[in-house]
């Protein structure tokens, strides 16, 4: 049977595979970790309010009932187009895999504009990693001002800057402010953390610059309406560890997220390398349309690593690779190809806070509370697995109803113990053992 | 108003600081994390049935509407009971807390026997920390299988060594079945996770030792039944990284958990040293009827740091933390002491698997499909919150009915990739991004 090569289990990847499952192939799907992480809504698991696994089912268990389908939790190193090879890294070693058919979803990571020194001051939203260091950044910053001696020190602390107007970025704003007024309310009595600043940055003169300008002026009205600084206008000069500057002012933060640029995965250099396939500025490669690299059908580009003139966004990655599935499925069966893809936009939405959203499905715009449930629902439904559907939803009562945010165990958040000696995983805590 | 210290946010702690709630005392409470931990569900976020916050909330929310207490995050370094002082570390360098009672509920550690070399490869279970390593390794390890090119390693690399038949052990050994036989079941097809081998060592001649007899056999033979290998009598003489020498005989293993000694918190000997105090062999200090250090009526030593003849099990932490607020009470409003504390067993239970447990509640034993649900039942009850109510019974149901085990992301697994470059935390994903 013909081998199909998937790298990435993104939105885009996880549809080529699930869109093979009757095709008479085998499909082998290669990625860096063992879950398909739900990019949109990592900013929650970032604040608290879910934990990874809802939002994060192993690919294995999502594909548990496909048998043509194997996982392989490798990275992809080196593509070689000629012998129609990927030589990944494994857990054990180096292995090479052929492939008949080649899909390459590998996705972007995030960009700091060739300022990569920034990256550790700024950490971006891209993964699960990156949403639970930033949560321990977030409520490390509230312990950290809780005891800070100096008041500057404590404003600073207290004082949240997110560089990006996005739905990411809008969105994280409106769950940062959140936090402070409502979840962490009562929780210290050395200062009001109501009192912390939540400032947004963009060098566009709107939020939600994707958006019409109808919903971005009333998304704006909502993030200012619920305390949040807006500062448009003004890119981003520099960012250290004690704050950024921005349009020629400096703003002194304790935590600085970055939800801006995004750069294609490295894999995509590598095959125009190989292959003379044109990169645009974003390392993005050109596709043909049906995603295929120019003189090589067997090898498809998706999602974020493609070209396409389309949004990076989900629905793209889906619905793209629901397209290819077929147009694979249509080689080996040597049937006539599928219609040419086109991208069906079904709507963009983005939430601000508590029945604060904006929305547009085709031309109808709706915001406030509509919208916020249309939101809440669509985000539900995307939600893989039944259990995670009614974890979520009992995540997201509790948090409506209560403010809770239960997922903030904070790990390692003070200095390593010098006494601590040979006890692996640092042992933090002061617990009695186990009931009989 | 007096001050009252408490270093440590366990059972026992906690419940000193709930218990003073209504008393004329300013609180403190002192502790290295930011939460409370429950431990005897630890083993179910390490299998990954859970997740940390369900059931270690944090210890601000917790008491965030108790007005005379407030929380410190930091480590207490020194105990000074001449100057009635605790010296701690924070976020924010050293700091002195000046206290008027000393509550010292600091709890205990792993302990390898005088082994420390071993514990970076036999990692142990009292903090979510832990919880959070073994986890990475439990379903590293499968991982691993899947890639191994030697079938002698595929085989060690799914064997697991559970050292310690306490009820964390024969807990932990069962579920680590279970993951094999059923959560994993159709997600490997390079091998039958099935075939993984469960073994459960103990130097003493019966599984959970506190336990009587009849019980202790019912377990073992519950745990034969599984299809787990009970190895007993025989102490454990090397873990090395490659596994375990237990009586004489080498286990190849690819996993091996300390679920074995404790080892009080080293805040006890540094209190013996300063007051003349006793201490036992596992470092316990030795302290009077109403858990005072001798000379000291204001420093109280409870939960497992205290040599209280009582097993180091919560009941008996909860039951010393409330006892010990009402004396504190008494003493603040110049009234009599509570009556002498008494320890009120109400029972033990132990969980094995899917409707095997084993339980006693004064002289009634039980076993069974009763025993395990008086087990889920009992443990509900204690998980603080009723949102994590609610989330822990969603998540038992689901493990029930599907044998889903949703909390299994894994972080980090691969080596770090030598061309992320100053990304962060390492951006292991292929995701691609926003929904629109």
């Amino acid at each position: 049977m013909q081998h199909v090569v998937v790298i990435g289990g993104g939105f885009a990847g996880l549809r080529v595979v699930r869109g093979l499952r009757r095709s008479p192939v085998r499909v082998t799907l290669v990625d860096r970790t063992n879950h398909h992480a739900f990019q949109p809504l990592l900013y929650q698991v970032a604040t608290g309010g879910l934990s990874p696994g809802e939002i994060a089912p192993p690919l294995r268990w999502v594909l548990r009932k496909q048998k043509n389908a194997s996982v392989l939790l490798a990275k992809a190193d080196r593509i070689d187009v000629e012998a129609r090879e990927v030589h990944v890294r494994t857990l054990d070693g180096d292995r090479t895999l052929r492939y008949d058919h080649l899909v390459v979803a590998a996705g972007a990571r995030h960009s700091w504009f060739g300022n990569d020194e920034w990256a550790p001051f700024a950490p971006g939203l891209k993964t699960i990693d990156d949403a639970l260091e930033l949560r321990r950044r977030i409520f490390g910053a509230f312990e950290h001002a809780d005891v800070a001696a100096d008041p500057a020190e404590r404003k600073r602390l207290l004082t949240f800057v997110v560089v990006g107007a996005g739905p990411t970025g809008v969105e994280l704003a409106g769950q940062l402010k959140e936090i402070s007024v409502q979840t962490l309310r009562s929780e210290y009595h050395r200062f009001d953390p109501a009192d912390s600043k939540v400032v947004l940055v963009d060098a566009a003169p709107r939020v939600l610059g994707a958006f019409d300008e109808t919903l971005s002026s009333r998304a704006l009205k909502a993030l200012e309406g619920m305390g949040i600084e807006v500062r448009l206008g003004g890119a981003v000069e520099k960012v250290d560890a004690r704050g950024v500057t921005v349009g020629g002012e400096r703003i002194e933060a304790g935590t600085v997220v970055w939800a801006a640029g995004v750069q294609a995965s490295p894999l995509g250099a590598q095959l125009a390398e190989a292959t003379g396939a044109e990169l645009d500025r974003g390392g993005r490669i050109t596709v043909g349309d049906d995603f295929s690299l120019p003189g090589y059908p067997e090898v498809r580009v998706l999602g974020d690593l493609a070209a396409s003139g389309l949004p990076g966004v989900a629905p793209v990655a889906m619905q793209q690779g629901q397209w290819t599935a077929k147009s694979i499925d249509a080689v080996e069966r040597r049937r006539a190809p599928p219609k040419p893809f086109k991208y069906h936009d079904h709507g963009s939405m983005a939430t601000i806070g508590r029945r604060r959203a904006v929305a547009h499905f085709g031309r109808i715009k709706i915001s406030g509370t509509l919208a916020w449930m249309a939101w809440l629902l669509v985000h539900l439904m995307y939600v893989v697995g039944f259990a995670n559907r009614v974890l979520v939803l009992v995540r997201w009562a509790a948090a409506y109803v209560a403010h809770g945010r239960g997922e903030r165990v904070l790990s390692r958040v003070l200095p390593r113990s010098d006494r601590s000696g040979a006890t692996p995983p640092a042992d933090h805590g002061h617990e009695v053992p186990h009931v009989g």
